[in-house]
């Protein structure tokens, strides 16, 4: 199916624009760097996937009216998210960021950092104001997967032989683990019952892997002959995802030596994508992620089947089939 | 009067020998960089002043036997401590950390970094497990204010026109906030009073304080002519510090080109710091940072008055002597 994020964004509109006011009042400081660098990545923008996972979590469980707690969560969400983002860019000296200069080349790596560590505590903050022990617990425990998930990926970056199990379980922690944490702290903001918020967890988890799963493909043109935005962004910084895992493992013994150049040894130029690319379309490593994205969608939505049926648990269907379908 | 920090670390052997045994348990990870780096820092030990600063003061606040929640507490303390660390040594490019080559100097600053994290969000699981939202209020904020507080101190730290009450607006984040926190929290963990909560958080904000500028008074050999063992250390990094920037103030105009030479531009020898040492000794430099530690030391002992006479006050104002005199 071909999927869609509008009708979600379009439902959270109010909740996610007192969202938005609580992260641009919560990065305030009086030390001036702080809100500059803060302002120029939260401002970038992206498109606010997670705390809109928090907060249509509450909504899909049936809260109702104003909804402090979950609102306060999802900006906590947004503000560890990026905090991750901010030390990901150091960690992997990356030179963009949601389209703009990465932070640390304008302001240095330190200043990044340090202000990494600083959104991290202001989500606290913001979650002891909820006075949810049990949220907090939620997204303390994610947090931490998530660092370990980053610490793995990056002893295990380039290394060819990764199996695809550790490989899911990188990007589980990584990027699935935020999202599963998003959706289960706002059901339980709202008060949801455990079927609930186990569903919400569930679809967050698998709706986090099959985004993951998609920009794989993505990086290398998904499906389609044609190359997708940032295409070539993993391949040129030797990082290895499922795609070229697979093609590595089914061109074994014909193209080791390339594989080897070009991810082992960081030899790569601009032909050298365009013949990683030609492999991995052509030996269907594509077309097996993308299936392998189309299971976690569907994983996604039938854990939705526990909760109400009706326009929020409808608009999270349409997200699981866009995370697949804007590769496909 | 001469300090001593041996009869409060006798009296909180056992708690403490529980905040060690829980710092080991909760540093674990199935990702073996984790462990092997967190061990090197938290196993060189230091001086583990902040979680005893937690135990001492649900004691000193009347806590009888088993006091699970503020050993939790303490070691989510020095979690936090050590993730700070970590990140400090990456910002400051150090060589070396509690007699130690540096961890990013071996595992890399990205593992560093990324350990810091994980640390850091563990401490938050260990802080939910106690269900005390309060406490875990004062240490998520006591982590934005020491965030907040090396941002401040990056933007200024070779800035001789920093006055006198930026500084101590910088080392009162930095390093006197956690001990504040460590000490608030610990009593608040014990479930004391408003009163006992009060005056140990302002008894471990000016035991901060005074810790801080005898540590920068040592730095140039303490009041003594025999050199410190690191002596030299913030002079060798261009670190403004209280005597510097005294000294600085009142060399103005005999000694710009010296200071300007050494510690804007950052042109240093063996030599220079022989002349720093001379000029801040010489100009009564040190021995102003130390009074005013001494001032500190004071309010600190002070505000314990607040709180039962006994073994834990007693040990508790020999520790605020100590901080002082371990430098005269």
């Amino acid at each position: 199916m071909k999927g869609d994020v509008e009708p979600l964004v379009r439902l959270a509109r109010t909740d996610m624009a007192a969202v938005d006011r609580l992260i641009v009042a919560r990065m305030q400081s009086q030390v001036p760097v702080i809100p500059l660098l803060a302002d120029h990545i939260v401002a970038a923008g992206g498109k606010r996937l997670r705390p809109l996972l928090t907060v249509a979590a509450a909504r899909a469980a049936g809260a109702k009216g104003d909804i402090e707690a979950p609102i306060k969560l999802a900006a906590a969400v947004e503000f560890i998210h990026t905090a991750t983002l901010l030390h990901d860019d150091v960690v992997d000296a990356s030179q963009l960021r949601r389209g703009k200069v990465a932070a640390h080349l304008i302001w240095g790596a330190p200043s990044s950092v340090l202000v990494g560590d600083f959104l991290f505590a202001r989500a606290f903050e913001l979650m002891v104001e909820t006075g949810q022990m049990r949220a907090l617990g939620i997204l303390a425990r994610a947090s931490s997967v998530i660092a370990e998930g980053e610490v793995l990926q990056l002893t295990r970056a380039h290394d060819l032989n990764l199996d695809q199990e550790t490989y899911l379980r990188i990007i589980s922690a990584k990027t699935a683990e935020l999202f599963a944490a998003a959706a289960e702290a706002g059901a339980v903001g709202a008060g949801a019952g455990d079927k609930a918020v186990e569903a919400l967890r569930s679809y967050g988890l698998n709706l986090g892997l099959a985004f993951q799963l998609a920009d794989d493909a993505l990086d290398y043109g998904g499906s389609s002959d044609v190359l997708g935005k940032n295409a070539g962004d993993d391949f040129h910084e030797g990082k290895v995802t499922m795609p070229l895992l697979l093609a590595a493992a089914r061109t074994r013994g014909r193209e080791d030596a390339f594989w080897e150049r070009t991810i082992n040894k960081g030899e790569r130029t601009e032909d050298d994508f365009r013949r990683a690319r030609e492999l991995i379309i052509g030996t269907g490593a594509v077309t097996t992620t993308l299936d392998t994205a189309y299971a976690y969608a569907d994983a996604a939505k039938i854990a939705l089947k526990a909760l109400p049926a009706g326009e929020w648990r409808a608009a999270l269907e349409k997200l699981a089939d866009f995370a697949v379908s804007r590769a496909a």
